[in-house]
């Protein structure tokens, strides 16, 4: 099982979309705030459609209680900073991914507390700009459940 | 290179969302009409945001003309009815990777045509739903770029 983190997201529609991902993967969601919208929002329901009732989310209030509840664990961190690439990771069960801001991806001090830990996924040279959220967080929860082997998946 | 299919997309967002990550992943995206949405329209562009014009896209009117068009070309199907997960093909450089209706998915006369080129992506065992579509094709798009070694990526 993994872990998915997401960082104050801002577009309900992509809290919806990974939920859903998160759901059919068997994947536990964390939801760090504030946010940009209520968990509640309509917006969100429909995004999500009606998966949302069977996804495993938490709420927490800062970066730092999600840190403090899981004092074990090991988090990863997707950043276009990142000096490996998502598939280089090697990923465990239970292991948090955690995912910055759509506009303004992770905090300065979050990525430097953790650079060993920072991921980035390979986009083509020209380009400086950056891949959908709820994409970013698809490619590479799937590329860690590849590595698992997909458990619990058919 | 690979070849991104979408086989009559109804969601103009989630077209959108795809051009943008074959923009970033130099892959082209080929669409099969009628669709349900104007290539121009304002949500395409806006779901796309200024992506859109850089992107590399044919329309076609149909699945045959495509075929045609390039008849020596290794075709590959996303469809939850595949017997070897998306992680087993070995994707090759031009290879043409195609994805089904957001409602629908592929239609039957496609699916029975190919049925040893159908792939499905492993979801949890109590699931009878599907993911998003955008996510669908990043997730595949990302896997056959992995094999690949992330051709102009960096």
């Amino acid at each position: 099982m993994i872990n998915i983190v997401l960082f104050r997201p801002e577009i309900p529609q992509n809290t919806g979309n990974i939920g859903r991902t998160c759901v059919l993967t068997g994947a536990k969601l964390h939801l760090i705030g504030p946010m940009g919208f209520h968990i509640d929002d309509k917006t969100v329901a429909k995004a999500g459609l009606d998966y949302w009732k069977e996804l495993d989310v938490t709420l927490y209030g800062s970066y730092e209680e999600l840190r403090e509840k899981y004092p074990d664990a090991t988090f990863y961190f997707s950043s276009t900073k990142g000096k490996k690439f998502h598939s280089e990771v090697k990923f465990q069960d239970n292991d948090f991914i955690v995912f910055g801001r759509e506009s303004s991806g992770l905090p300065e001090y979050i990525m430097s507390e953790n650079q060993e830990q920072l991921f980035r996924i390979p986009m083509i040279e020209t380009t400086t700009r950056s891949l959908n959220l709820s994409n970013t967080v698809a490619i590479v929860a799937y590329e860690a459940l590849r590595q698992m082997e997909y458990p619990n998946m058919v």
